[in-house]
């Protein structure tokens, strides 16, 4: 992506720290300011993408083209934008790891053109994955033995969306997409048979059905409701010993409308007694974390369930109260003071104490307060490159099981935690802030 | 993007429709079923880049290797799809149009597998952009003599949803966007001067102000909130005469934090007095349509608005339910029945009846029905090839402008209109739909 995805007052910015020569370390760090309604912890994802942006971050030929045309910057400018690369180091929370209001997630240590001009990137990189790892890890908490497959592409924001959705939901948990590029791109399981357009084009259903068979015959999943959901089902029996005599089994049928539950019960018993026992069940249309959590409740028979617009939108919060502020620079510690966005000056880390079995509170403290718990970021690039070859979805995966594991009981719910995971500021961290403040109380 | 962004059951229908030869003609339209809370129309965008995504329709040698790879796929059935090229019509509303739900927007004629193929990627482009460009739509409703930027690509949903809402939002009628990518690729006019950083990153905020007054001559909109706002009012006009020596304007003021209003007024009389009653103020921070109303009726003295997640995101409604059905095949006419999903059969078109001033009602009918009104269906596509080159932004700007200006009044409004806009299904599609029921009724 090119690096002009950016605001256009970074490069107003970046212009002005060239005026100046201001090219002395800054710190930024990325947090979340709160928790959208309803929701108890964040999944951390994205950094992977992080990592290539900034590794690969450089403006084209083209591009410092068309800067120069604009006339709003400087020859001399464009030439030191031509020759700009990210050479900073990056600490960060691993891909998989809950996380809370505050805590920085993400902190950038670089030369303070580079690092401002990667906040635009940076932020939508890691606020988009993060908020479908975390809505989809309450669909994993919802239905935690069901399969669960992304099926929101088409109504995601667009293409990096599509793509993006189904790996952060992967790495939650969820089985697998149905987004072929996912596959492809990275190695997401992938999933999908057949759309009502398939049987409305064809004459005869069960006709269909059968030739669906013979071209797909390692894949036969059946979609029932285009007409009848019953019938539809009582023709799957009937054709399944006929598929039989050709070595064709019917692995299962899905359900897209309609009272699901219902639909499930009926279809079950027609499937059972016609001795397609074997055969699963899968549900999709409209579903998100909550009305799986009610089929999952009902004792529906239904085995997997696709998941798609609302959770690729995280229809319920699209969006994330996210920041990537500026917290130090040129060796002294920041502090932004408007009014209801204030922050927390210097570089941070975060320490989690759990016991045995459960996490149990987190310390929001600075970089080098003596390590008393286990500390949640940890360098991921440094000088500009990465420290590690990508970590696999497989790992990540591990990772999320393991954090949605401890989580304390009353977090793993779809309500509101009552009383909401303790995060607490480390007394270093207020005496530097009362301190930032008595400096800083000569501006306003 | 990869013709590969789309849903794996897509190919396994498509290896279905190989196997059976089934490649006559098919047609799909996209339509939204219903209006989310609160929204009275839809405004048409996206379909430049669908049609740039057909008629670039191909796989590449490494996608084709990668599907055989997976072992899904018959080699015979790859070959096919290596030679597979968009060859259809396509008839669409054009961008800037207003519309409502059960209106087909957009109608593909192709070779069945063709026009199957391109369902999910074609939602997916016409879906994200006719949702902002919409939501867009309102803003500039609550705001019409207001300068708007779109400010949300930090938090819209990757790359693409970041770029193309600059689109969208423009041609619904907003000033611009502070991406620059928007600007170099779609020509979308660019704003952006500073954030807090910059002023955070120096010690001294006036000396700031000055600094970046000397790098950016030409765009001096000072960021007014880091610390306190009418403080750094002051210090602007303080500032200003030293600037003037020099030849810069301070061209106007942001605030971004606080009581918009309260501030904006504080400010105003500050600049006033000051001798600086040209300089502009810019508002930002959390802003919709509806704040933005809240704001302009309170009178602030506000000259524009940045707005950003709520608008990039669509917040209160961040996805449309959207779909692209089957009507026809092979000169048969196709109905969905799914529960709650039922299909108007079909080739379709809209007349549109309008008086002098404005729109009075809209009519669902058949393509070959004689013409009565104004058909809002026009042909874009032949033979998988433009017919016209693309459609500047700044006319598709003048049909939106036409188009809300014919927008009868009650549905100007924020609040839901009643009695909603009339649509109509003409008789003719009524009578369709009964013979293809009685056709169909075969299958229950």
């Amino acid at each position: 992506m090119s690096v002009l995805l950016t605001d256009l007052y970074q490069l107003t910015m970046l212009q002005g720290y060239f005026h100046q020569r201001m090219e002395e370390t800054a710190v930024f760090e990325f947090f979340i300011r709160r928790l959208p309604p309803e929701r108890n912890f964040f999944l951390a994802a994205g950094l992977e993408q992080v990592i290539d942006f900034l590794e690969d971050l450089a403006f084209t030929a083209d591009e410092l083209d068309w800067l120069s045309k604009t006339g709003r910057f400087r020859q001399e400018f464009v030439d030191y934008l031509a020759k700009l690369r990210f050479t900073g180091d990056v600490h960060a929370m691993p891909e998989g790891t809950v996380f809370f209001p505050h805590e920085p997630m993400l902190r950038v240590t670089a030369p303070l053109p580079e690092a401002q001009l990667v906040e635009s990137r940076l932020i939508n990189l890691l606020q988009f994955q993060t908020l479908i790892a975390s809505k989809a890890a309450r669909c994993v908490l919802a239905a935690p033995e069901k399969l669960l497959v992304d099926f929101g592409m088409r109504r995601a924001h667009g293409a990096e969306a599509g793509l993006l959705a189904a790996r952060a939901s992967y790495l939650a948990g969820f089985a697998g997409s149905a987004t072929v590029l996912a596959g492809m791109t990275f190695d997401v399981p992938i999933f999908g048979t057949m759309a009502h357009s398939f049987i409305q084009a064809h004459d005869d259903e069960m006709q269909t059905f059968e030739q669906f068979a013979h071209a797909n015959p390692d894949n036969v999943v059946l979609l029932l409701d285009t007409y009848d959901t019953e019938a539809a089902a009582k023709k799957t029996v009937a054709l399944a010993p006929r598929l039989k005599q050709r070595g064709i089994t019917i692995k299962g049928v899905r359900i897209d409308s309609g009272d699901l539950a219902e639909h499930a019960r009926k279809v079950r018993r027609i499937l059972d007694e016609g001795g397609l026992g074997q055969a699963t069940i899968f549900a999709s249309g409209n579903l998100d974390e909550r009305t799986v959590r009610t089929l999952v409740e009902s004792e529906a028979p239904i085995d997997g369930f696709g998941i798609g617009s609302r959770l690729d939108t995280s229809a319920d919060a699209p969006y994330l109260d996210c920041v990537y502020k500026l917290q130090e620079y040129a060796g002294r510690p920041r502090r932004k003071r408007s009014e209801g966005k204030s922050t927390w000056p210097g570089r941070k880390q975060v320490f989690r104490f759990h016991d045995a079995e459960e996490m149990q509170r987190d310390v929001v403290t600075l970089e080098d307060d003596p390590l008393v718990a286990e500390p949640l970021l940890v360098p991921v690039m440094h000088g500009g490159q990465r420290l590690e070859s990508p970590e696999k979805l497989s790992d990540v995966r591990k990772r999320t099981k393991g954090n949605l594991a401890r989580l304390p009981r009353r977090l793993r719910s779809l309500e509101p935690a009552s009383p909401a995971y303790p995060v607490e500021i480390s007394p270093s961290l207020r005496r530097l802030a009362e301190t930032v403040d008595a400096r800083q109380s000569g501006q306003s």
